[in-house]
């Protein structure tokens, strides 16, 4: 065979480094699949930008066309990133009969498990290593090396914007603007950073982990979701001294039947190995009931790694291809099971408010829980303001349905004493 | 198809849960793979020993023909462990086209290259996910979401019961006799437990990840290696003074066209992930020029974590078949790298000794460091013991050859001055 033809959709950072790794590497790729991988057309915005990694101008396009309808090209490798117009070309490519190798978290989200379908009957692909945990190989072990084992629970670290910024603001006791600019002016944090601290990224990312995990069908829309905006350094202080970190964590569960799938910042144990996972780095977590918990870690974004993944789906497919393997893809099992509500899920909380400083306060607050069944574990007051006459009271509570707590925050919030309700987190008592 | 008939080769504690969750899971796995999976013969050494799991008598057979002989039988699953007699049955259900999942290090250590290489000739495949980490993902990754990377090192944890020992010899500041009789009365450690303290089981997994790691042929006996039983409840306390841990790390470097394979006790920064990776725990950290640094953790070792990863390995073969597919294994790339000696490592070492507490000693130890090229990053000194009027110096050096190390070593043991070599330990800087 004298090679196989690939289409890249994309030339940007991920672009950038699939193509220089393509060259760069074409002799030891070669050598894996059987025969060369060569790049014949690459789809870009403007043909005369200027590139980290130049290409030749002779494979460069602006028209989709020419990669969707060449009969020579047989895998397609979209990292254009976006929803649109890549989710439109991924379904032409796939309908046109060529496998294709994505890095993009937002299309297999949101359409993932429908694209995976419609990949089946056309006999293709669609290999997605790339679109969770950059280099780290995540997909790969959900459908090999974990295969055998009822997953009960994902917790994940799967946005290393965050883990960063939360990571800060542990060491360094800043508040959430000071180091979001720091991570800003390093390039680990956009100029508009709202998919990453509000958890869109990581829901995606989740919906993904989650719909492979649990063999149904998850999408961004299915999972409660909270940012990491409301944390203070005042929470960042209270953790500690309470022996926990703060991440945000995506989470899926089983919970009989049904699962729960959110993101959120979220208490782990200062010794969990989760807890040790600090600054752009990313950790999946997965609990089977065969394997126990295992965890994966590593760099979760950037050019390499995210090359890393893209190339070791484009080297499967090429390896079938040139063996003349016939691909049966498996479509996703089709089970679709039903969502918790974030109302029904149980967990403990902690809960920092401020209130009046007074006698009797606590005991109001300790009958407003109690009568929501919610128990307390634990409490921490110190920090009176002299001035205010306010108080800061923390409080750790036993396992609690997030329901009966809304509605204690809402009785709380209108109790006088009450001056305010600072924050409300989970806790995740996860030990390794 | 009515289903894949397999030979299991073994019912101890691995054996045991391959059956028991075969049958479990029977629909699980019947709906992954497309037909039944279904255990047709076991091969035990005795038919009426009582088990955990009890299988039907009418599986049981003492004689491997029984399972090799038989047409019916596609793969074999071998857990029985050891050298004797597990490699003569592989081998020779390889020559009978049989596919084979085994678990076995020793084997797959000893002759991986070999029995993958008849494998290919056979057009069989050997899988052997559960011969290292137990249930974590590895020699997957390896073969896939790695593949692009050039790997340029290894650092391992992956032995639970040496790690287990050196756990709690941390931080009970306790020494090796008392925790391997702790470690013993708890089942993390054999009766005879030289295969773990020696490093003797951590050579073999090494082998096996460095073979596929640098895609050439490493066998226990390529594998310089030092077991845990020198180290003492001192030396812990200065790793820890110094910020360091103690780890028995299994190490494999790229070394410009050679490659560095050793396994001995390790200082590893104490805020790296590897120094967190506590108790029966394994974590394999692999370093590409692609991905950086990805980490993989969990159980390195138990029934059900090893059963995960024979069943994953069995449900590869099984899809296959029943897809029809031709199987054409990769054989290793049978390139044989050279070994770098030890005598040429170069590495930081961490230096205990026992001299008499007079002055000018240490410039006596220095100056032999110095005319061995060895200069010295920081010194601790302390714990003279009066009456015997010696007193304990710690050494940390810079970088230096083992070659030059050991010639000082030489020196310094008929230095009239110095009473003991307490302990010399090697040092890797592995941030994260």
């Amino acid at each position: 065979m004298e090679g196989i033809s690939v289409g890249l959709m994309g030339l940007g950072v991920v672009g950038g480094g699939v193509a220089r790794v393509l060259a760069d590497s074409r002799a030891a790729i070669a050598h894996q699949v059987g025969c060369p991988v060569n790049i014949k057309l690459v789809l870009v915005r403007s043909l005369d930008k200027a590139r980290e990694y130049a290409v030749s101008s002779d494979l460069l396009t602006q028209d989709a066309n020419d990669i969707l309808l060449d009969d020579d090209i047989s895998i397609v490798i979209e990292v254009m990133g976006g929803e649109t117009p890549a989710e439109e070309y991924i379904r032409r490519a796939i309908r046109s009969g060529k496998h294709v190798v994505t890095a993009n978290k937002e299309v297999m989200a949101k359409h993932g498990p429908e694209l995976l379908a419609k990949a089946k009957e056309n006999n293709v692909e669609i290999l997605y290593e790339a679109s969770v945990g950059g280099g780290i190989p995540l997909i790969g072990p959900f459908k090999q090396g974990l295969l055998a084992n009822n997953i009960s629970a994902i917790h994940a670290i799967i946005n290393g914007t965050t883990n960063y910024i939360l990571t800060k603001m542990a060491s360094e006791g800043a508040d959430l603007p000071v180091v979001l600019k720091e991570a800003q002016s390093l390039g680990y944090a956009e100029a508009d950073p709202t998919n990453d601290v509000e958890g869109i990224d990581a829901a995606y990312k989740l919906a993904i982990l989650s719909s492979l995990a649990f063999h149904t069908t998850v999408g961004p829309q299915d999972i409660y979701r909270e940012g990491i905006t409301k944390l203070t350094a005042k929470d960042f202080r209270y953790a500690n001294e309470l022996g926990y970190s703060i991440k945000l964590l995506a989470i899926a569960k089983a919970d009989s039947g049904s699962i729960q799938v959110r993101v959120h910042p979220t208490f782990v144990p200062t010794d969990s190995i989760l807890a040790k996972v600090d600054g752009v780095f990313n950790a999946v977590q997965v609990e089977g009931d065969l394997v126990g918990k295992v965890l994966f870690y590593g760099r979760g974004a950037g050019s390499l790694p995210t090359t890393s993944a893209v190339l070791a789906d484009v080297i499967d497919l090429a390896q079938n291809i040139y063996r003349g393997i016939d691909h049966q893809p498996t479509a996703p099992m089709g089970f679709t099971k039903p969502i918790t509500s974030v109302d029904e899920i149980r967990t403990r909380y902690y809960l920092r408010m401020s209130v009046a400083d007074r006698p009797g306060v606590l005991g109001q607050i300790a009958q407003i829980l109690g009568d929501s069944q919610i128990s307390i574990a634990s409490v921490i007051q110190k920090e009176a303001d002299e001035t205010a006459q306010s108080a800061e009271i923390v409080i750790m509570t036993h396992t609690a349905q997030e329901k009966a707590m809304r509605n204690a925050l809402r009785v709380l919030n209108n109790l006088a004493a009450v001056v305010e309700i600072g924050n409300l987190i989970r806790v995740e008592d996860q030990h390794d």
